[in-house]
């Protein structure tokens, strides 16, 4: 796994705030023991729960703050707090290189907005995207991004996403060269937006990057294992991934009244219980948990506000890895590439 | 059901062309007998079909035509066919009121675009949208709209898709007021786009309109049964109706994976059958084929081009359905209510 770096973990977000956000770093413990800690949040409220978890009796330094970013605030709101809540300083402790990465289960339009304000987007990116990675029937998750970070993009928004997705596939998954697609209603060329072609027909031309563009990709085949990053605009991408966890909860609602239906298939049930955890523990979200901002100069990783213990240890392990790979340097590199092959290929509507 | 209309069927379209279309023919006849048909395609294919079902020995009537349009036909080829190509001639039927609707498993694109030709929209409607019934966890299926008619859409559009889904949701579910929502990345009132924004206050203001508007909806919660009607641009819409198919299919591929995981599961897999057969069904596509174009003044419903028998003759009994209540007076009747209500309230960029 390589050197272990420290996170910064915002304690005071999410449903549950820090009883969850320490339980998740303390099991985050058990599979990267050399992860360090700096904690933001209510001092008291934070002792309490460190000292729960033998698992953080070292490593964890704790920076007391009394404000909190609530769900309910404007991200116009949060970005003058930056200084006093322990989202803001969370943030900040990546920016000063105090830790490798911040991790927060809080309100994700404020995190957008403080972290973009602090840390700035990188060199050749004109917008941030949220990723994360979702199950497949293959040996591999797929990233998908945008996931609603931005509500409209242009062509170059979406070039610029399958850049950053292509790099979190290879750090993340050891994929040399990760299969990339555009979300889209139809595999036809002309199908879509003005947006989605162009950005497809630039994605085609920039054959020199380290990834593989397979063209466009339809809703029904994100989850079958062929594709290793789906690039959308934030739009469809959010409701590509709330329709995909509502149907995924659907069906096993259905799953569950069929087996209830009958005596002969509660005795099925009983039988089949092991294979049917083997099923939720695919679909648990909790094990997906951990959406990174591509795209800023540090690493922030959004944990969902309803996650477990688990579901945090699996977003810290996120924020680790992608320090630790250091993935901000590898989008870099990425984007100096396409920088120096752009001469000769000017993007579409650009003056040549 | 009232009157039995006269269906006008194309065919040659589809994956299976006659053989299928013919057959769901005779088993919508099993839950219609006086259902009429006038079958566009080739004559002694479509005998030959019609001769294998004692259901459709009357009441058939077929019309010889030898173009067939194929799905890789672009929707501008196609128009040009419109008197020679069963698609073509099926649409026409309506428009010459020989026909109460067509149904029709071929070419979506070509099938839009010939029937826009043909019969033209409604007073009041800018753009027909491809409208479908989904399943749910409560007591209704959920009418979705726009499923990949128009790719991008404004405020008016979406209104006009909330009108018009609502009729079709009191016609075929007898809701007297259907529950609309806007598809949207939140719940909140500054979530989305501005088309979605505004299309927001024109419904909320239009408390005259036979609906109940409650706002946005998210992706993970359209199969909940809490809502009627959800309303979306078509390409969202498209990427939801797809990704829902594709989640669908892969938690029932993992579930097929656990259960064949162990000896004993596989024991329960057999006595849970009878379960597992309800829940077969409850997703089966076939049993929610049929997406109807609202907005033209005409029923044409597209079959999915690999619809069974039985998904052909789910098609056609929405086809029947709509034409015997007679949804395009309905929604001209609403539309007409509107117009009436409309100079208090100019549209968002209209001049008042």
């Amino acid at each position: 796994m390589g050197q272990a770096p420290r996170i910064a973990i915002d304690a005071m977000g999410g449903d549950q705030g820090a009883e969850v956000m320490l339980a998740g770093a303390a099991s985050a413990r058990v599979r990267w023991p050399e992860l360090g800690f700096l904690v933001f949040g209510d001092e008291a409220a934070i002792r309490a729960q460190v000292a729960r978890h033998p698992a953080l009796r070292e490593g964890v330094e704790i920076v007391h703050t009394d404000d909190v970013i609530a769900g309910a605030d404007k991200p116009s709101q949060a970005i003058r707090r930056a200084k006093t809540s322990s989202m803001g300083r969370a943030i900040a402790a990546v920016k000063a290189g105090e830790a490798g990465a911040a991790v927060s289960a809080g309100n994700t339009g404020a995190l957008m907005a403080m972290a973009k304000l602090a840390l700035r987007t990188m060199k050749g990116i004109d917008r941030p995207a949220l990723a994360a990675m979702l199950p497949t029937l293959g040996d591999n998750d797929v990233v998908m991004l945008d996931l609603g970070a931005n509500t409209e993009c242009d062509a170059q928004n979406l070039v610029q996403f399958a850049v950053m997705g292509a790099a979190y596939s290879r750090v993340a998954l050891d994929i040399a060269r990760p299969r990339v697609a555009l979300l889209n209603i139809g595999t036809e060329e002309l199908k879509g937006t003005d947006g989605i072609r162009d950005a497809a027909a630039m994605l085609r031309a920039a054959d020199y990057l380290p990834m593989e563009f397979c063209g466009f990709i339809e809703g029904d085949r994100t989850s079958r294992g062929d594709i290793d990053v789906v690039v959308s605009d934030g739009f469809s991408g959010n409701i590509a991934l709330k329709t995909a966890e509502g149907t995924a909860r659907f069906v096993t609602d259905l799953l569950r009244r069929s087996f209830t239906s009958s005596f002969r298939s509660k005795m099925g049930f009983l039988l089949s219980r092991p294979a049917l955890h083997m099923l939720r523990h695919h679909l648990d979200p909790n094990n997906h948990n951990g959406a990174v901002f591509l795209g800023l100069q540090g690493i922030i990783v959004k944990s969902h506000g309803s996650a477990d213990a688990k579901g945090v240890a699996n977003a810290i392990h996120v924020a680790a890895k992608l320090a630790n790979a250091d993935i901000t340097r590898r989008i870099a590199e990425d984007l100096a590439h396409m920088q120096a092959h752009a001469p000769a290929q000017a993007a579409p509507g650009a003056v040549a």
